[in-house]
């Protein structure tokens, strides 16, 4: 159980509106994302909730891919669904309606097999949940936590007596400067890296992710995509592919073994905003992401 | 002469104010900085105006750094003076006050040396000066090509036929957005490169770099910056490097080369934005440059 994830966070039925289309009600949410991506690299154990309208296929699909659910809560309503654009220059996320249903009384239940995981990655979800989590992990390993504006501006303290205990944070560039008030992204991480964390992961989009640990600053660019379908969740991918690699790897605390999970993070996330929802990253082949693995560091090796 | 870059621009007086400092009337213009940064790595002349107020002192430093001014024009009244300020976030240049003075009348003059030069860059001027004196540079084996949203709303026409003859494209997101009407940076440049061009450099400030040549997709981060402070210039000293390390390649047109040469190119903007005006590239040692390449260039190398 050393290697397996164990991620906590939302499980949603999206609605998503893009230049290329749109669907309804299809599979989304961090904890989703981040599992399928993650689940190439190492095993996966979701805790979350849903109602009682979710699909039986998308539970099926989820396990299909070596997902384990034994943590996914059913409860009497209906799924968290998000419903939502983008422009064409798919910059922002236009939210059309939220409607948490029972992930508003989201609860997160682990049981002895969750306990036993080594890495645990808390997706974005209210601060006071993923430290009750937390508490529940000591033999964890690796701590990962995600947040968003929302949790900095509403629950800092609770954030702040979490980070303390976290190993590493996803953020990105705003939500460095919020938690900070510092504009420059390598202060603003050398600040965040004393609350707690010893490492910083960056995401910035099409920009690519920067990382920092130690006194290292690493920075890459995004694998650049041709046609973007849909950016929902690419985020989450990317946090899926960083850490399934980091988990699988013998020691994440090695500088190289660190930059090679931010590649595989990078090409995680570049397929996934290839088609809606979890399309692309719910049928990835390994020999595909090998392939654009090496394609995507072949090009940065400057000769 | 093969190797020498000629370079046509602006030389200007900069007023600027940032939350470091500010600078008045410091050196400054899209020739200046472009020359100062190219003539690391090859021989440079500069084609350009000036008032009868250019300071001696800043003659000399140009000078000094190897770059030829005898087709530096003095003409009565005074130089261009730009006046701006950067917010916190170095996002936008906001313009306080452009004075064009003599180089509204600017008409490029060139003599028999210049006309012998290998490589040509046309900074950002009025694509129909930048027209004529592409027409005086038949030996020219590289062209390459700045250009602003100004030219593109009001001379998209004669930019068009300027394109037909170029090399090689210098531009923003937003600029290629505007030439194609096209959102994907991907299909843009492909867009561009139908209009002539056969590379396409995206010049994209903190978030790296693209090149697009061939069938190639090429992007690379920017060097992280603690300090950021003054970013005025920092496009045409990207421009600068990468034109300079092309000019003294055997080949520019070798896959490997280009990828250098936009190493280099990040690199010298990254020393750029140290510092006010043109202080920091203009007091760079080779083996500040070398240090920096490497560095840069080994952290991309994912093992």
């Amino acid at each position: 159980m050393k290697n397996t994830i164990l991620v906590v966070g939302s499980v949603a039925l999206d609605s998503v509106q893009t230049i290329h289309g749109s669907t309804n009600r299809s599979l989304g949410g961090s904890a989703v994302h981040f599992s399928l991506s993650a689940s190439q690299f190492t095993p996966v154990k979701v805790v979350g909730v849903v109602g009682e309208d979710f699909p039986v296929p998308f539970r099926r699909f989820l396990k299909r891919r070596n997902i384990c659910l034994e943590g996914m809560q059913v409860l009497p309503g209906k799924t968290f669904h998000w419903k939502g654009k983008y422009d064409r220059d798919f910059k922002n996320a236009i939210t059309i309606a939220t409607e948490l249903n029972v992930f508003q009384h989201f609860q997160p239940r682990l049981n002895g097999s969750h306990s036993e995981c080594g890495v645990l990655f808390l997706a974005n979800i209210d601060p006071d949940l993923q430290r009750g989590v937390l508490e529940q992990m000591p033999k964890a390993r690796l701590v990962a936590c995600d947040t968003m504006n929302y949790w900095i501006t509403l629950k800092k303290k609770s954030l702040l007596t979490l980070l303390k205990k976290v190993d590493l944070l996803f953020v990105n560039e705003e939500e460095a400067r919020q938690l900070t008030g510092e504009y420059n992204l390598i202060k603003s991480a050398r600040l965040i890296m004393r609350m707690g964390p010893s490492a910083i992961v960056v995401k910035r989009g099409d920009s690519g992710a920067m990382l920092f640990y130690g006194g290292e600053v690493f920075s890459i660019p995004a694998h650049p995509i041709e046609k973007v379908v849909d950016p929902t969740g690419a985020g989450d991918t990317f946090a899926g592919g960083f850490m399934g690699y980091l988990a699988a790897a013998p020691d994440w605390k090695n500088y190289d073994v660190l930059r090679r999970a931010m590649s595989y993070g990078v090409v995680m996330s570049s397929f996934s905003v290839e088609d809606f929802s979890v399309k692309r990253v719910g049928r990835l082949s390994k020999p595909e992401i090998s392939a654009r693995y090496n394609k995507y560091v072949k090009a940065l090796a400057i000769k």
